[in-house]
């Protein structure tokens, strides 16, 4: 914060430093190659080496969302609602795993995954210059934007064919920086073990973002690489004795997405049109679904993921969207940023080169604000998140793009993508019928109500049946279940595509010019002023306030710390840690309820369980969506929990962190493997994570 | 149907007989003073009596929705789901009567509703030429509806001062009639019984709106008049040994709305506007309800019934939308509007009465669509549905109100209606604030969302709070549960309201001005010039087609009719009587799920039962919401059943009426004394329907 006191005046110095966020040091969600060292060596004596650093970073894996190695055989620790998506892929009819659990009790055992990958981040470089360096005088915004997307793809080629590693370019601090993160790759990834949902998941949507918590939501797989456990160097050992109130405690993760960064009009575009939105979509899908579930047992089967992840979705832009409407928060997001803006203004350079950023952000917005809906239903929720229509859509894009040079085409097409893309595109996962009519029933009906019935995509889309008549056409008609099916499109090409009389495919050849459109639009007219007018608000905010800011969360590695701690609420203490005595307690108080049963497994155990085991608590490390399956590791680099949750006071995070009340939620490793030792009878991967 | 052929050139007779609708010669909601006597007698040689006429009406009641006399002791037989208002209000913590049912073994043991008001039409008079004369050459559309508004007023003042019955004016065909209504007005009223919500309801969201069903969803209570049972003339006696498959069956009740005169704009803003967004309020509430029910039994007891309607709004909202997003429906319905339109245009008299009627209503309905949503954030929606805001909206009204006279006085608060008002204001029903702070709560978050979080009025609205912390100081600090501080506002007026510092009264009155001007912009903007064009279209209708049409429903006595009729779904045919033994089938079936629990009597009572007992039925007569309750009789005008829902095809009769798969949904006369002696060891109560 040194530079702090030489670019301020008296005045605006005093405003700032009068309101000093000592509560607040616990903050941020920091890159691995700019840790936060004062803070960590001010408020807690401690300094990581680059090798302690070095160590945990290489221990984690990237997984959709966060993950670490726990054995040297490859044994990775993560989240059972990260490894859910390929639980519902290995279930059946015949054997739910979210109803019996998994324990392989050998490696035979273990069972393949369809279309799991698994990234180790190894290395990363600043490649800010060779992105901008891409922008020649005279660009519009959108031919900027193009140009460094165009680089990004470059320079990711370049780094493959250099390295054989996975290689991606981010975008940091919305516009600021750009780095390039180099990975291992690995695709045979089995799965261990998985307790019951109702373990995972004790208290369901009702106890999903509270606290406390009793859930062992863990899951493990397993990397292979030729057909053997992948033997690796770096793994973390389970802390013994785990860790006790006021600990210290490190998490390291991928926290997906913050808007800590955004200027006041774009947090109100968020407050007045897109978090309304976005939750108005997702209430529809959560009726929907119950709807579905509620018809058969089957159709609660293979609905229950999709349910978790909407229900999930819903409660936390819930949170988020109080949070934007909350005077609070919103004023002193206000104040902090009159304060840069006067600082900025009060300078005619300053002026000159930053002063326009936060207006052009502002009618990028508001132009936005027409367009918004229109492009949702074109573009993310085109399909209403059917598979089917996923991969038609993949493919009649597949089509038209890889002919073209990789780094011309739609981004998710390049060449450095497609491996993961035909992960994905040619999963044998199961695909059911019933639930894929659901959803693209539920879409077109939304198609209809966000553009009109009168549209005449809208018109040409139905083909003059009704939302559920044609949705039943599409699935029933379409051949795109069978694999074969897709190669053969895929191979066969944008002729192969033209010819194809699918009629998922035809639906997704229909919509494409005009998806493209509203995306195109919205890249020029909004990403591209993004990017510009945020790299310069970053730039007065690294001039004003020094380099020690951390930027939003961009799925990619980030470090948070701070201790294991309690709070009050109305007037009553919350303690930092909860047990399995605990959980029984609000088993029995809660009988019969929704989310509140217990496998037979665990009723069976509790005889034999330790009823004091610690088995949630809470830190005030800063995470975010993105985080679940962060390892929580203490100064030693010895694993003492696993991040599953935030309370619901942590869900203002997404615009400012806070520390009265908001916590980070973790499973304690203790309860982890008294867990596996006495209620799964898996004693065999306790000790594996114990190096016995 | 006669006057068709004279009116209509040769080519458009053609068109229009080319399509003639001979499987929907069972449509209609026929007023009672004109009954469709030619379907009548040319379908099944059936020629009603004005006697025959004259004993239903006056056997029918009007309570919220519908019911009927059926005994001469003043008991009434209706839905549980049109009782379940009172049953909510009756119920505490010890006794639900949701989960307990009720029975009264004597008078004595008869419950008094809080609140509850039955009316008995006694007589009707067409008053449409008072009406229209009120508005004279020169008024706005707007100052011509506030002329008919007050003249409304007079002629009921003037009805009720001549006969002391409570009298009302409707608007038919949607402003080409008003009718004048009388009524018999009792308040005081008793739950006699009730079954379980698990019988009632049995299926619950699921089964709703479907069919096979298995429901007894029946609620009987008693009229008093002076502390003794009503003694009636007019009641209906139960059909010895029920009906048949193929019997025609009158259905009189209160159906409370249909749009099938609307015209295709007007359709259209319900399609793209209106239901999109009544629906995702709805599923906003419905997601808000479920949260707030699942954190405990209590919580899950006080908010049941809200939790049926929004869950029975959105189901039925989902079915019209449905239909107004199929082009089938709306193709036909546009074909039925172009030929009238282009029979009008084709002669100049005709094209200057009526020819601008369709484009007056688009435009109305073009320009309502900016401010529809302000509209039900202020007016509709205000206050999330809390008992508390209305009471305090209604006081601080009533404060402005009622110096005015009567019929200057926004319409509810006129002098013939204030009766009705206060039975609700004073009502001493259970106000829970848990549930109201979820409710307005849930409301501010939407009124953020809605207005825009920088709109001053919400800004005001909030008080710097958050949306949670504004809810919870609104319902903490109101005086408003108790019914002695209503009074006393009531009865200080205005000066009284300006003078409290109760903070939901001051919501009230902070939000009034507003809430009246988008109020005032409706009625004077859309509805006024609705009620004059509707009137020209209903014109040209009747010199087209003759007098042979009915209204739209209004929430009014009409008459429908139909036999008993199956139907075939996807080749399969389905009867149309289930029985006992189907529901027990079901019950083992679905068991463990949510709604198809039965209650312990009903288990205990199986081996009584007898199983072939007819349960529920489906016939063709024309019903929509508010018809629940309503008698199915025989043409000897005895009880055969009661109507409690139509079928999922049935719901697209809000825009046209169709039978080949859409049915009424009726509870079997012989089911409900069955389960009453069997089931409910009710026996008395059986033989009271039965006369012995």
């Amino acid at each position: 914060m040194k530079r702090l006191v030489l670019a301020l005046g008296p005045i605006l110095l005093l405003a700032i430093l009068s309101c000093p966020p000592p509560s607040r040091a616990d903050e941020g969600m920091w890159l691995r190659d700019a840790p936060p060292l004062d803070q960590l060596e001010t408020r807690y004596g401690f300094t990581p080496t680059e090798d302690w650093l070095d160590h945990l970073h290489k221990s984690c894996v990237k997984m959709g969302a966060s993950g670490s190695f726990v054995s040297p055989r490859g044994l990775i620790l993560t989240n059972h609602h990260v490894g859910a998506g390929q639980l519902e892929k290995l279930s059946t009819p015949e054997l739910d795993l979210f109803t019996s659990g998994f324990v392989a009790r050998t490696q035979q055992e273990e069972l393949k995954c369809p279309d799991m990958e698994v990234m180790v981040l190894w290395e990363h470089e600043d490649v800010t210059e060779r992105i901008k360096s891409a922008v020649r005088p005279g660009m519009t915004a959108g031919q900027a934007e193009e140009a460094r997307r165009k680089r990004m793809t470059e320079v990711e080629a370049d780094s493959e064919k250099e390295t054989g590693l996975r290689s991606q370019v981010v975008k940091l601090y919305r516009g600021a920086r750009y780095h390039l993160y180099r990975y291992h790759r690995y695709t045979d990834i089995r799965l261990v073990m998985a307790p019951e949902r109702a373990a995972a998941f004790f208290g369901g949507d009702n106890d999903n973002f509270e606290y406390p918590r009793y859930d062992l939501d863990v899951c493990f797989f397993r990397v292979y690489e030729n057909g053997r456990p992948l033997e690796v160097e770096h793994y973390l050992k389970v802390a013994p004795g785990g860790a006790s109130d006021g600990d210290l405690t490190f998490v390291f993760g991928h926290p997906g997405r913050t808007d800590r960064l955004c200027t006041m009009d774009h947090l109100r575009f968020r407050r007045d049109v897109e978090m309304p939105e976005a939750l108005a979509w997702l209430r529809r899908r959560e009726v929907q679904m119950a709807t579905f579930m509620a018809r058969s047992a089957e159709n609660a089967r293979i609905g229950g993921e999709d349910y978790f992840g909407i229900q999930n979705g819903r409660k936390a832009r819930t949170g988020y969207l109080a949070a934007l409407q909350d005077p609070l928060v919103m004023n002193a997001k206000l104040e902090a940023e009159n304060r840069l803006r006067a600082w900025v203004s009060s300078d005619p350079t300053r002026r000159r080169e930053w002063g326009d950023a936060w207006d052009a952000i502002s009618s990028a917005y508001e132009n936005y604000r027409q367009d918004f809906e229109r492009h949702q239903a074109l573009d993310g929720r085109a399909g209403g998140w059917s598979e089917l229509f996923g991969i038609a859509r993949n493919l009649a894009r597949l089509g038209q793009e890889l002919p073209k040079p990789s780094s011309d085409r739609l981004r998710e097409y390049r060449d450095t993508n497609l491996e993961s893309l035909y992960l994905g595109l040619y999963s044998p996962a199961p695909i059911y019928p019933p639930l894929e009519m659901d959803r693209i029933a539920g879409w077109l009906s939304y198609f209809v109500e966000a553009l009109g019935g009168d549209d005449p995509i809208v018109k040409s889309v139905l083909a003059g049946q009704s939302p559920r008549q044609r949705a039943e056409s599409l699935v029933l008609g379409s051949k795109l279940p069978q694999v074969e099916v897709r190669k053969a499109l895929a191979d066969g090409g944008a002729a192969a595509i033209e010819a194809s009389d699918d009629p998922m495919i035809r639906l997704a050849a229909l919509l494409d010019p005009e998806s493209r459109s509203v995306r195109k639009l919205h890249e020029d007219e909004v990403e591209a002023v993004e990017t510009a007018a945020y790299a310069k608000i970053a730039a007065a905010q690294f001039a004003l306030l020094g380099e020690g800011l951390y930027p939003d969360a961009t799925g990619t590695l980030r470090i948070a710390f701070g201790p294991i701690r309690g709070y009050e609420e109305a007037g009553r203490p919350v303690p930092p840690f909860t047990d399995f005595a605990g959980m029984f307690r609000r088993h029995t108080e809660r009988a019969g309820q929704a989310g509140f049963e217990l496998p037979a497994r665990w009723l069976e155990a509790e005889k034999r369980l330790r009823p004091d085991t610690p088995f949630n608590f809470i830190c005030t490390a800063d995470i975010i969506g993105g985080n679940s399956g962060s390892p929580v590791v203490n100064r030693n680099a010895e694993l003492i929990g696993l991040i599953f949750d935030g309370n619901i006071e942590s869900l203002e995070w997404d615009v400012a962190y806070t520390d009265e009340r908001a916590r980070s939620v973790a499973v304690d490793v203790r309860a982890i493997l008294e867990a596996l030792r006495v209620v799964y009878d898996a004693g065999a991967l306790a000790d594996e994570m114990e190096g016995r």
